[in-house]
């Protein structure tokens, strides 16, 4: 049998089998600073350890996005080297805040199989759980991706569809935030005076900045994260691919539009919960990502007078400023909306 | 009102208004790397905590330049998002060294405001300081830019231009260094045997090599930096705007002269000042940087019998070798001259 | 005369000696992290404090290509500024580990020369030695190159080609690696269950993956390495030159094709020698990376039970996918292999 992996097909997928990923990865401040150059995020809590210290945290905690990018990335050699498409996100909550110095290691379990009706390919749900050095968990979120069936065998065992949740329930969020000093939340350096009682349910925001994105840098971020899928690194093979060209990481557009909505959101400083995530169309080197986001729900959370969740979701489009709010599906060539983001973000009340 | 800022216009300065900005950012090892792997600058005293230590700093220090980009780029949310131009630098003082662990931030003084006569625009003056966590002053420098007017209300208070001095006296110089043991300085390890006393006036020194500048590369700069000046980024809306397409951070060619500059200057290890900056021109991806300087003058500094300063004009062009010290402006699109930077660096007696 | 270096010719280089080069280096985390980005490498070695003192090291070692690539390009001023190619490498020895916080720097001497027939340029043959902050040495290895002559003064000295061994002798091998303790070596989170007894001689693996590689890539990396050949960075005046285009460092390539090799050899954990290196022909931005290897030899080591050395044999090719293990050299425009790297991997028992 080949040394080399060529990725598992939807038929090497069992129900209810439990995945250990390679290569737990202790995160380090070069990490961190590589992932403020690929996005500029400005969120201060992650940038300042005096800021992040006189609220009330140990240490400046790591962006929520590059652990849920790097739990994430674990997963991708095992569950989607073979996937067609990656087609959503539910139940993501992050649990514990991971600082400087954590390793992180990545297990999946399959939820859920569904065959395709055509008989080539399949749905394969996995929940997939960071934990740190200390075997606490520190994500979990469920995704589904389409697997191109292998022929090699028949599909294993029972299908089955979980039911997911619409929404991470507010008394589930708040883990991954300690209890903080809101009192000493510093509003000028934060970049923004706006906190919980500021923004109204229904509240839309153009985060008015454009991103232009490069070769290079997506396919730097997809390999600080581990993240191995052919598509975003191999011109040569994409030439004759669905596109022609190699495809951006979704998640990379998520980071990118969390970054440009520090622009209205500035003090919402934590992702506490995603609910729901949707690449609606593909994003390719050369387009210019922009954001706008709506206030879906306010939550104030069990037992917390420090915090309170916004719900937000934010749609990035490619090529198409945000101002008048687009959600139309960028067609193949043309502008529109890529990314739909349903998520809960903790901001001092 | 928006929760999203559109930056400021003329009209919203007034003068003698101190403006605090957002983001206090920890400087990491982490900042420090992706610096070397944008410049190349292997000036000893910042690459090596062995030759640092030895030489008499505590630790190695964060490079000059990467310090004052950080503190620039949190002023540009504030000062210069709605700028057409940036007109010049002047009475630039590095007073404190930086090490990897402090944690910068930056306010801003409105030093002087004048309208230009078409009415549409005016030229905004701030001395920006920054500061590092113990509150003490890290660097200060004006800066002076042209803001479009926003139409929106009358300007604000009464007009000024302030006094600047043409160049940093010697005898403000040299906070920004310890004092060193200047006989331990290793000529060997350092690059270059050339100490002050073998610097004449009048000197010029071609600098040699030639980079050429990708997208990619100053983008991850200018958001290392928290700058978040929409003509770096966003190719989408400079197809319409004044070049068709992005411009270069001007700090970025700062940086890029200031490491080929270390053959020729391999001991200049430290910027104690920078007297004056002008971006000529501007330099847009694909183009190829060259850089020769001029030693303008030499200085002891005031008590210290470790290190003096020579005054040094580097002039960057764009497309052009230096070997013929060339400082005609570069054209829209032709070769050129794009920088010229007029700043006293450190060096060992 | 210039304080400007322009780099040594033939005739500067004399038999026997000794250059110390510039620019001694402390390794940081942001170094390790800007290699992960680059290469993607997921040896868990390298990736996990956790798992490298689980088995026995002190701390994560750093990546030995990281090592190789640094103590490379503190030579690069000094022996290769005006080479017309890099010919080759032998006897390449990993004798420490390396650690984050090491500072690292390089010398080498001159142990062959060999004019041309032509008269315009000769070999020159150095064996560089990179050590560590107590003079330990961490790397050795032998290089040659062909360097043009200046024509300013007859070659110095008498010529001499060096006996250079095929291989490093698995006795000689092993000193980067501390015994482990192999039985604590978790196969499930180094990627593959495949250890020392699982590889015969003769095997062949096809890497599977191809990596395209952009200029700010290899640019970024050049730099962090301190690597200042102009053939990486001047566009300008590489469209007269050889290639009409910028050339990727080739240690560039060896990277690349080592952290495909993951797919095949993820318990390899780390290189000990490099008993043979050859870029067969040049890599250029755009062109897409593939590898694949045929395992040469398998030998014990000395005195040790933890760990063993497999010879692998690594071919990279450009714009040619590996499966049906090519090695053709690449044409001027056209696919073939790029590189071809003999050496020795440790691997647990």
């Amino acid at each position: 049998m080949s040394k080399a992996f060529h990725g598992r097909f939807f038929e090497d997928f069992t129900l209810g089998e439990l995945i250990r990923h390679a290569t737990p990865r202790t995160i380090s401040y070069g990490d961190a600073a590589i992932y403020t150059a690929l996005y500029g995020s400005r969120f201060v809590i992650n940038q300042s350890e005096e800021f992040a210290r006189s609220v009330g945290f140990p240490r400046a905690p790591v962006d929520d996005l590059l652990v849920f990018h790097m739990i994430f990335g674990k997963t991708v050699a095992d569950i989607s080297l073979n996937a067609i498409a990656n087609l959503g996100y539910a139940e993501c909550r992050f649990q514990r805040p991971v600082y400087v110095g954590d390793t992180i290691l990545a297990e999946s379990e399959v939820i859920g199989l569904k065959e395709n009706s055509g008989g080539e390919s399949g749905i394969v749900y996995v929940r997939s759980t960071g934990f740190n050095q200390r075997d606490e968990v520190i994500v979990e979120f469920v995704r589904w991706v389409m697997v191109r069936k292998g022929g090699h065998k028949p599909s294993a065992g029972a299908p089955g569809v979980p039911a997911l949740l619409g929404q991470v329930e507010p008394e589930a969020l708040g883990g991954g935030c300690p209890r903080i000093d809101a009192k000493r939340w510093n509003f000028d350096l934060s970049g923004s005076s706006h906190r919980y009682s500021d923004y109204r349910v229904g509240e839309k925001i153009d985060h008015v900045d454009g991103v232009t994105v490069e070769e290079a840098e997506h396919m730097l971020a997809a390999r600080l994260y581990h993240n191995t899928a052919r598509v975003h690194f191999n011109a040569f093979e994409e030439q004759s691919g669905r596109f022609g060209r190699r495809i951006v990481y979704g998640g990379h557009v998520m980071s990118i539009a969390r970054a440009l909505s520090f622009n209205g959101f500035a003090n919402g400083f934590q992702i506490a919960a995603i609910n729901a995530g949707r690449h609606i169309a593909p994003l390719f080197a050369g387009g210019t990502v922009f954001a706008w986001s709506a206030v879906k729900d306010k939550a104030m959370l069990k037992d917390r007078d420090d915090v309170a969740a916004l719900r937000i979701v934010t749609t990035a489009t490619r090529d198409l400023p945000a101002e008048k709010f687009p959600s139309t599906p960028a067609g193949e060539n043309g502008p529109g909306a890529i990314l739909e983001m349903d998520y809960w973000v903790l901001i001092p009340i």
